[in-house]
């Protein structure tokens, strides 16, 4: 059978860093969310990039699928296995490899996680913004085209990644992009495999974007009767160029998710989050801005501190959201939403959605990055329960159709992976078919992640 | 014969708006800079996206080279017909379709210039930010992937298109996005369209992001004895964080140039020119700690102004460097010369460069944007003189290869055009494979701008 075969060249390759054992093949076949379990049939450990490449080219040789892994910290089961073949895991790959202080960039191994590069970033008053919650791997950040609570003042990844070293289907690499800050030279490729998720090459090194560690920073924190002014509140803050490093949403459902987990003792009523970067003075002028608006958009419980501990405990408590609302219904999974729509449409959206949600017998507490119109709701469903999880995703169905009819995307940072795939055509129309015709130019054979972002794949 | 039935059937579907005349035919087979005339066989002038998906179907039956128009202000040579066929001029697709104040974005029609929508902007307090000099269609900026002096604090095109419309090469029409600020939903077809300069498709609606007026700017001013401490100082600068709007950088042959043409008196050596955005108190701070940076790099002759029109005196004088360079030999055309390094290797490229010209019989001031590493240098070319052009082409030439040995790109904003073709391997490698596979699967034919971006098109 090939796919023996392939294995057994394989293993001579790699020897014990092709790993057939159950536990390796039941991590990797595993997702942080509700899809059902789909094991690869090995996973490799390259420490290379020409044994990605030799892996690639093994695989194609015998028609074997290939799904790359970086930290299993995607929501929407990307890295699945769901036709079985070798997933290759970059946990070995996860150097810094050149810091480059004056260009302000620095070129990592895939495997090299946000959390451990700024770590090595921080002795030299550079940073990597990029900030999704979990510790995710930054290749798989790529892959996903992911982003989180800074988008809204630094971007997602496809406005941080300079280049890209890509292995194709075949086997070549190829190099996306020099360190140059911008170019006009052809298309876009670095673009194009930002959020392709591993189906049209496995990236093998990243050259990123770095931004200087701010000389100051103040965080402030609001509360909101309702939606409705909190969201024109943001509008005009964001009109008015105050440059906002993050601002957060919480509905009051999270706020009393949180308090339970972290005491933070907030009023439980919709919360705006904000953080500023700059200087002391420039943060303390944004502040005192933004806390002119919120007093004439009606919020209220107006507080802001630029102490370093004060500052982080509440930010703390924000990445522990998602874990916060998760241990509010014991024993629970959850589906994770992941609309994003204009800023205009963000309170109706949010809203129609909390409606929605009440009218279910699901609790699904909303938060979000509210500076880019985009939230989630955490729908938790029993586990094991068929019919709160068929519940949860008619809801979430729901909201996916809402996002386009506010002419919004079916998926703000979280990706395509299983989860949007039966979307894709309502949102993009055509333009999937071209995504098709690309798909197929690059991997005619279909073996980079078969089954996730195009038609028929 | 083919092309005459392809005529025949256009003539049908536009009557007078399809175009044979000779001034017609003369005007859109020139470019501003060297390369020959090109001119088409006929000048289309739809009015609706419907129209324009009929010509492409109309040429793609008869196996018609398709070229898109915008304002014919590219350096690069990108909109001549070098294999004849149908120009198509969006010269009457140039409205502003629909401004979104509370999203901060607007969609155009690709024809619609960046001054005339900076216009209709103006009571609304937003504006569009990529300014590339020229007063270009926001189609051409898009399809050739345009910055220029602002990028160093907005991005290029690249970072301020939302979404796309765009006919295929069969004549398909898709959207390559939402109006929502983030997606992740599959590849970036955005990123893709933008910058593949017509060859891919052509675009005839685009939505981009807008920015708020801000609420005061200044300028400053300053001489440097050298180019290195000049560089080293914008590198101090955009590692401390500060915000500049833009960040110019003039070699003394370029403000002789302008202290000839606008009267501007400055002291013939190499000069910084910045601006700053921002609230009063904001650029304050930031023209004074720049100020404080110039002098530690030993820099001169600082001064900085809020004042409109002294602020407009600069800039316009700025915008006019190219012409005003033009005007020092006169009967003169240019070779405009693009590149775009690591910030870190951008003093030893202006300096190679600089020592370069000055070897050579060829004038060839030298100016850019140096925030992002980029920089032009105008090589002044008696018109006709053949022995002149080959030494402006080889010193171009020397340029590029200048820029890749210092790990930048061979074009920073111009575009590849006719003038970059044969660089692309140089810069590319493989990657340079993978455009022209993506150009097979979209455009089989070959119709559409052939001969430009990827090999053997």
């Amino acid at each position: 059978m090939s796919t023996q075969e392939a294995l057994s060249a394989l293993s001579q390759l790699l020897g014990d860093r092709l790993s057939r054992s159950k536990s390796d093949l039941a991590a990797h076949g595993a997702s942080e969310t509700h899809f059902p379990p789909a094991p690869p049939e090995a996973v490799a450990y390259p420490e290379t990039t020409d044994e990605v490449s030799q892996i690639v080219q093994i695989c194609a040789r015998h028609g074997v699928p290939v799904t790359g892994w970086g930290a299993g910290t995607s929501l929407e089961g990307h890295a699945l296995a769901t036709r079985g073949g070798v997933t290759v895991d970059f946990g070995r790959m996860n150097k810094v490899l050149r810091v480059n202080p004056e260009d302000m960039d620095v070129t990592v191994q895939p495997g090299c996680t946000r959390e451990a590069l700024n770590q090595e970033l921080r002795a030299t008053g550079l940073f990597f913004p990029v900030d999704p919650g979990a510790n995710a791997s930054l290749g798989g950040m790529a892959a996903t085209r992911a982003s989180g609570t800074t988008a809204v003042r630094y971007g997602t990844m496809r406005d941080n990644v300079l280049a890209l070293e890509v292995v194709l289907a075949d086997g070549r690499v190829i190099r996306t992009g020099t360190r140059a800050r911008k170019s006009s030279a052809g298309y876009d490729l670095t673009g194009l495999f930002v959020g392709s998720e591993g189906t049209l090459g496995l990236i093998t090194e990243l050259t990123l974007r770095l931004q200087g560690q701010p000389e100051a920073i103040s965080s402030a924190l609001c509360a909101f009767d309702e939606i409705g002014p909190a969201v024109d509140c943001v509008i005009a803050t964001i009109q008015m160029g105050i440059p906002m490093a993050r601002i957060e949403f919480l509905d009051a459902a999270s706020v009393a998710a949180v308090n339970a987990a972290s005491n933070t003792g907030l009023p439980v009523m919709p919360h705006l989050m904000v953080e500023f970067h700059g200087s002391e003075a420039g943060v303390a002028e944004q502040a005192e801005s933004f806390g002119a608006l919120v007093e004439d958009f009606g919020g209220h419980d107006f507080r802001w501190s630029s102490k370093t501990e004060e500052r982080n405990a509440l930010w703390e408590a924000r990445h522990r959201a998602y874990w916060s609302i998760l241990a509010s219904k014991p024993g629970a999974t959850a589906v994770v939403t992941d609309m994003c729509v204009p800023i205009s449409r963000l309170a109706q959206a949010v809203e129609e959605t909390r409606a929605d949600i009440a009218q279910s017998s699901i609790p699904g507490p909303i938060l979000g990055h509210v500076g880019d119109g985009n939230f989630h709701a955490i729908l938790l469903v029993e586990q094991g329960n068929r019919a709160e999880m068929e519940e949860a995703l008619a809801l979430s169905g729901r909201m996916v159709e809402r996002a386009l009819t506010l002419g919004g995307t079916v998926t703000g940072e979280h990706g395509v992976g299983m989860g949007k795939l039966g979307y894709m055509e309502s949102e993009h129309g055509q333009g999937w078919e071209v995504m098709g015709e690309i798909k197929r130019a690059l991997d005619p054979a279909n073996i980079l992640n078969p089954g996730k972002v195009v038609r028929g794949n």
